[in-house]
């Protein structure tokens, strides 16, 4: 299979877990833990050795995702409950890495928000708490339990000409935060998990990840500091629904002909190259640049935006906390 | 084939031409007339018999189509050399129908401006010249070569929860025009038709047509008066790829074991529900609402809503015409 | 003074009452009480008698008006008590006028969604929960607690070419509601009540009222149902600002020069239409329509939507009550 | 007088000279032209001395000021008009500074996008041809004509909670353009120059210059390139009209008391402290940030940030000119 256009990549450790250990064996150098708080299952995933990572095609590092399927019923006393989730989940990612209470923080909202499923990290970015300035201006003046944040949406090439990582890269050197986050909407391999799952990692943005190009990374090694990654799965590529289709066409047939060992042959051998031919064949020269969406994709991509700014202003903010969260987002 | 969720139905009278007609042979009580400009294709097909519609599973009426696939090119001077075609072609749809160039307009902006594939009728509304309210404030002053126009986008049943058919009923009732235009965002059978064709027919807004559900059609029967309708196809719906996905692998395994009837005979056999089933399979709970969309889907709306816009002013307004259309558009 | 341009002619109950009772005195044919709720004052004034109207400017009916100086400080937790407050006076104004828990409401947003100012009534049916359809498509599967309610923006003359009220006339007679509730924005007479203050009455919406020129109102005559107006100020035109300022310069030099008889009476002379002209050299041919807005107009109005469309969401439908609010507003 | 709240200080060149020179007398050190072209007013104020700096109370240097009274009436054909005028004298004045035609330029959309005066830059930088990225990715591959451009906007301090000079200064430090332009909306003195004014300037940017507070300038010193400044006039503080009202009275009085030197000295003696308090008193707690715009201000607003966009393609790319200018903005 052509590992670049429908490779088993994924954004997501949870997904590669699942396709590394599809029964649920366990893997050296990979510790999971997994727990459902009613309706919100938080799974973490450790991966602690060069095995593991090679194993699960991830980084080393720590992964936490939150897999709620009813966030797309638009309830809001469970988005309030995933944010407040996610908020404690992240104050506890946040003292694990031992970033400090006061520890100065720049949030990166990613992507480009003139593409609506591309736009969740601008969004967040745009509804989250700032308050770096208010420490800058009058120092002596800000209130117990506040921590310096400052936030930036860097658009993408296409949107300003320079890469995205340059733009950030200057915006650490001159503002010095502690830690940066990003937040980045991503490209899932399932329906199900779009806008439903949101992950937590400490290793950073890589090239090639999220939706669009990214070319260059956001690390603790480009950047110099911790960079945590905040991502949402908000589209699938119609080359991967068209890809599923063949393959549950193909399982079909399979079962079908299971006493035919002639057609199995044939349908083991069915080329790549060929595979790869049907897809352009439907999908035409559109292709690369087909996304499959749920018609209420603005609505879903404004809800977990909020979720997340509501979650971070009270992880962020020993001050805020789950029962004023939503009084600081706006 | 089930009809309801996956049939050859098509909003666009050259689709379904093409369908019944594949090799171009004539079709009792259908007429047809094609003519390339410079790379806008406009396709004109009367349909004159029942005999006529039967073979095309469209009403009796007038079809004009303007098929530009370079329109997806963002080449601004490709957009007014089409608004100008658009124009002149409407000009001379509303002779051939007998339309008074004092006639009072009506337009009706259909869709959902929240989804933005389907916000291109509420987009053309509300970048067209209005001048209705000239005419009935001041009749005396305005100036020779317009008519009275009015623009209205009547929402969808589940923002407002009435019948769209039924709010513009009432406006129709209270604001008396004599031809109503109605502009509506339809889905595709086809990715290469999506926000490159526009369709102008008189044969009104019928149920099931469009995106989302229109339960009552817009028709000179319901309404009292003539109603064209302009249609762009802005979305093919994911259950469309998946199937052309089918039909393709299908194909594919047909020309492989021609020389197997046996298998020939299995691949003729798959059942409708069994296709079914697989296609939900792919597509899962949300299969119903999922939609296929460029990336830039939000700058190819707004680009042919302006087009549309510009093309109704100097259609419907003798004084506006092609050298100063965009003066009047917003 | 000219009536028209700079009247004492307010939207609002409140300030009439003030005007016409400056130290409180007992005016006949009106009733008054006032409540404070922690900084959320609610004050009712009942105009019942042709002398208690001509003495306050108002037509008869029942005025609600809620006013909360705080509103501006982006304070959610009192965003959302002001919500609850609404809801439960708005339900207690419903039993008072002997509106049936099951009838039908239609809500009216009126006002120009393209200018801030006048896009709160918009906004708000925007952001209500709109049932009407569910009764109409599943009678039998609604859930107990809830009524039918449906809910339009209209659109301006300018937007349109048609006259609102042809427009919500047009929609009454199809839909056929059994109260309408029209929201709109106001112009105040006070940079003090902008997004401060929210006005519920029983009186509907009259020519010349709001921002913008409504020429037809929306009353029990016009509609054949009971209209309740919301009504919001949120927004002060410029020429009010600088007939404040001579105001006060006008007493200024009243109070400095009051042992000089020759100029108290000056001043006093000091003709109308002197003062219109000297209004139109301030603010030149733009006079008319120059708004005074704080800078984050665009914020305040969007939180005095949503507080409005929780409030109604409450008030309307049984089953919706404080605690759950927010999760049926957008 | 005092001179940080109603100073005579002015963004604007024009208006400084009026001042300065009231009845159109020379001025040392002050060179000044001016043409009509059709409607639009094309002054050109160059400042050579320290003398004429002081005199004027603005930077030596080079301005271009167009006004175009009527650009209020949205005649788009002399917006068209606008733009190629604009383009030209910028084409001449990039050449009048000796840059380069291939110099990479940086466009910084200096202000805060919600709030719709002050979007100013930042509607001009999303409207713009981008280009720089094309001489990255595939250098020999880019047409002749064109020069590498980028744009950025960095928002403003309550938004990031950087400074927005720092966010600049490192995106200019990372992507080493040989050029910045800065656009950005300004409070004017005058209502009638609001939204028909444009000034371009090789100043730079300078603290307390636009609306807003910048605290840090933007000029070749601070980021070692030079610094062109594109503002428009888009708002009028409301403090500014309660002055002219001011003003205005107290010349009426004047007039009217010539007789009574008592008076005369009384008004005189009205100490800035006095008028300060007026001011407050007419504007209450709000008025510093009390805006004061046209009803139509965000159309005003788009339409003139398109000019500028367009202006801007055209003068800085030879492959664009005013035949084919409007096809590369958006």
């Amino acid at each position: 299979m052509d590992l670049t256009a429908f490779s088993v990549r994924t954004d997501l450790a949870v997904e590669a877990h699942n396709l590394a250990s599809p029964s649920g064996q366990a893997i050296p150098g990979v510790q999971t833990s997994v727990q459902d708080l009613g309706g919100i299952r938080v799974s973490k995933i450790d991966i602690t050795s060069q095995e593991g990572s090679r194993a699960l095609g991830k980084l080393p590092g720590h992964y936490i995702t939150l897999e709620v399927p009813a966030l797309r019923n638009k309830d809001s006393k469970l988005q309030n409950r995933v944010a407040t989730v996610f908020a404690s989940e992240f104050e506890a990612f946040l003292a694990k890495l031992n970033i400090h209470p006061m520890a100065k923080v720049l949030l990166i909202g990613l992507g480009n928000w003139n593409v609506t499923p591309d736009a969740l990290g601008p969004m967040v970015v745009e509804n989250v708490t700032v308050t770096r300035h208010y420490f800058e201006l009058m120092p002596g003046n800000v209130r117990q339990g506040y921590r310096p944040v400052s936030a930036v949406a860097p658009g993408v090439l296409g949107i300003t000409g320079i890469e995205t990582s340059e733009i950030v890269h200057g915006i650490v050197e001159k503002s010095r935060p502690d830690l940066v986050i990003a937040i980045d909407a991503l490209a899932s391999r399932s329906l199900e998990r779009v806008n439903t799952t949101i992950q937590i990692a400490d290793t950073g943005i890589h090239p090639g990840s999220g939706i669009g190009n990214k070319r260059k990374g956001l690390t603790i090694d480009t950047l110099g500091v911790p960079v945590i990654a905040i991502g949402v799965p908000t589209v699938v590529y119609a080359s991967t629904i068209v890809n599923s289709a063949f393959d549950l066409m193909h399982a079909q047939f399979q079962r079908e002909t299971a006493h035919t060992g002639q057609i199995l042959g044939m349908l083991a051998n069915m080329q790549e190259q060929e595979r790869l031919q049907l897809v352009r064949e439907v999908l035409g020269p559109l292709g690369h640049d087909l996304l499959v969406t749920p018609k209420e994709v603005d609505e879903f991509i404004e809800d977990i935006a909020n979720i997340i700014a509501s979650g971070l202003n009270a992880g962020l903010h020993e001050a805020i906390d789950a029962s004023n969260v939503s009084a600081y987002t706006h």
